[in-house]
């Protein structure tokens, strides 16, 4: 049994510093690196980059909307054209520092608002869907299952890769509970790990409302951004490897027949 | 004979625009396009490329100071580490337009205050020049003769193509009488095309003191930014090729044995 | 009879230039001026600001999303508290340069996207009308008739001005014709004069499906971003004066009783 | 005997957190703000301002080059006409803030690079005096004694505040030893609060080179970035206070008679 592992990095932006990757790089296999619109500047990338390569941890490009001041996370009405774009000048600038690094980018993962946009916002999944394929249509795409963004990958022929969240709570129809209500988000280490396990193992978990789903996933995101988060990441990962779950990045060779 | 002419382009940005991109791309051979930190956002820089291939002409990457309030045009004491990172994010930005576009980026040109700045300021010229170098060593700079850019470049075992501005005064000593001197700039578009002719030749021109110097150029720098200039570089243009100077990219297979 | 006749203004940043404000402010009794987050550095909006002052013209604060890729014309789902603070500091900003101009901000409107998002998004409109209720309770606000933006403005008692626009086609029930249909924008100078003095009377216009509507309107925007827009304003200027038609910035304290 | 105590505040943006501004407002008398171009986002500002205000703290502006990037740490040449019209900017936007917390600026202290920069760099100076000009010539000015930006301030009728660096050595001439060089830094709490004690008293400390100077300081500067620093911040003023040095800001009504 396998499962990838993936976490948000490299966003710290000049004087700011954000997140703890180098307590990260060791615990998962997948890193979704900012591109420098929602954060990360030109430096933390490629730090970030020399940094994944030397901890044998897949580079993804984490593409976002134009947005420092609100990191990515508002959603912006952006014209189709100009969002396949924007995408395809981040993708071009991490895998300068990727190729620097002795690597290349690996896969793509929207960050934040434009994650959540390309849910269910047809428009806007066409266009990233639309900048990897201008870009590498070999490139897998990392997101939620179900959604349009992969639904629009999947027809252009892109490798699609569903993920699922350590520490979060899921509907009955495998959505995610929105944050704002009880319950959404999960805190207790050991729980999350056994979580994790149960849904490395292709098992069923327990929705938000006490009945069974299975969610099927080729990663696991977890999150390093506070001191807790990175505990859970490393208990999650801990319980893993103990019960026989090996972590590998979905974009080795011998994963992707 | 032969001999490249470049010009600024792609320098437009959201709804600004600026420059006559349509207009320069017949006249020229070698577009220095912007890289998105002094100018050009991404729909502008893919446009650009998509229109200098279907040119036929050559894309250079125009590398600048984050800087999009001052144009690039003013000097900023970036550290070495974050401007060989600064440079090297922008290659691989514009390398994406270029690649969506079926080329690739074929020479590498600072802009502006960065320009300036690496004629003698040592540590930012190899700052840039280590971008190249971790990027692709391979590809050629674009320069003003006897700058540390170019020395530089030369040790790092970098090609590099010396440029002539066919508008500006020559002091005596080959270099570029100050903008805000008497004479600096030239205005008359026959008596530029003829300098242009005589500089394309390797012949003697007109130092801005009387005297005669050899300005030896592999390119030459015109400008396209209001309607002016762009007349200047078409009578330039239309001069060196009745005249016989065939107008080729520095780039050419042909050119660079 | 008396209207005001505003347009936007100061939009020009860094190297880019937008607008000829030399040529509308004669023409306009009230200027829209950029406060830096859509368009204008700080240099053009002062100078924006002295320029009205010389003409007599007053100084309104155009408040837009922080989006100078997109020139603040593209939605941005920014937490209301985030846009009450964002307005906030365009206010203060450009009230400075107003103050160096010898004046100070006469009214506010919002630009763009966030000009049609306070139509009907109620909490961007609550969030734009408490910043202006922090900052100065007696500024007024301008905006379309009918709209979110007014109607808070007006519970939280700041003095509302409606505004009509020269070029544009109406429905029956008095909302803008979208862009995109058929008609939407007027182009004949004469025509559009004509429009805007029947506005200006108080009487009834066409509408886009014939039929006739009264257009409550204490305020005429015109555009002046190409030639076109500035020979159509020019145009309604001179037929207002002509039929008698006293224009006066609405914030005059012989207009505000 | 009195003296102020200053230091950075609102230093964050965005997702970004930097300082630890609650603990630092207890323990300092006059807060140097961010005004958003080299940090500090307009909620973040208003936050400070009103945190200040809660703490009897005085409000000052902390201006700094446009340079988010560079946390307003590298110099930029811009144009004088341009810096003033930045500082104007700057002043007028955190004004806002703190009129909508119930007070207003009252003080302006350069920052990072430009701080540097009109120690000695005259054009620059006078450009930010003129902006103070320009805004309010009753607003003191805060910097170190002997810098050009005080001189100039002094020659506009602009009053001056000296600053003293808590943690720094000095020359015996009186200037902060730079940096980079050993012993630059001083590091032991007691130490440092022992040497503010000694300056605010207005007795000799000893300079780098074991001589003994006396440096005359209406404020103490004191770092809150790190929690050493606060640690530092702490013992600093709980040493004034014990040995009977009134804390308050230079700006208060008795003090600046």
């Amino acid at each position: 049994m396998r499962i990838d592992v993936n976490s948000d990095l490299g966003e710290s932006f000049g004087r700011w510093e954000l997140g703890d990757d180098a307590a990260m790089l060791p615990v998962i296999t997948s890193a979704n690196v900012a591109c420098g619109f929602h954060a990360g500047d030109p430096s933390v990338l490629r730090s970030t980059c020399e940094q994944a390569v030397r901890n044998g941890v897949a580079i993804g490009a984490q593409v976002g909307y134009r947005d420092l001041a609100g990191f990515g996370r508002r959603f912006i009405d952006v014209a189709p054209h100009d969002l396949t774009n924007d995408v395809l000048y981040q993708l071009g600038a991490l895998e300068a520092m990727a190729h620097t690094a002795g690597d290349r980018i690996r896969y793509v993962k929207p960050h934040g608002a434009l994650y959540n946009a390309v849910v269910n916002h047809g428009e806007q999944a066409a266009a990233v869907v639309r900048a990897v394929q201008l870009y590498n249509p070999a490139l897998p795409v990392l997101g939620l299952p179900g959604s349009e963004w992969l639904r629009h990958a999947a027809e252009a022929g892109i490798p699609t890769v569903r993920e699922a969240f350590a520490d979060r709570a899921y509907t009955p129809e495998g959505t995610l509970v929105p944050r704002q209500e009880p319950g959404a988000v999960l805190h207790d280490a050991e729980h999350i790990a056994q979580r994790c396990l149960t849904m490395a193992r292709g098992e069923q978990v327990t929705a938000v409302d006490g009945s069974r789903l299975r969610i099927a996933a080729d990663s696991l995101c977890v999150h390093g951004d506070s001191p807790g988060a990175v505990t859970i990441a490393r208990t999650v990962v801990r319980r893993l490897r103990s019960d026989g779950v090996e972590l590998e990045p979905f974009t080795t060779p011998g994963r992707r027949e």
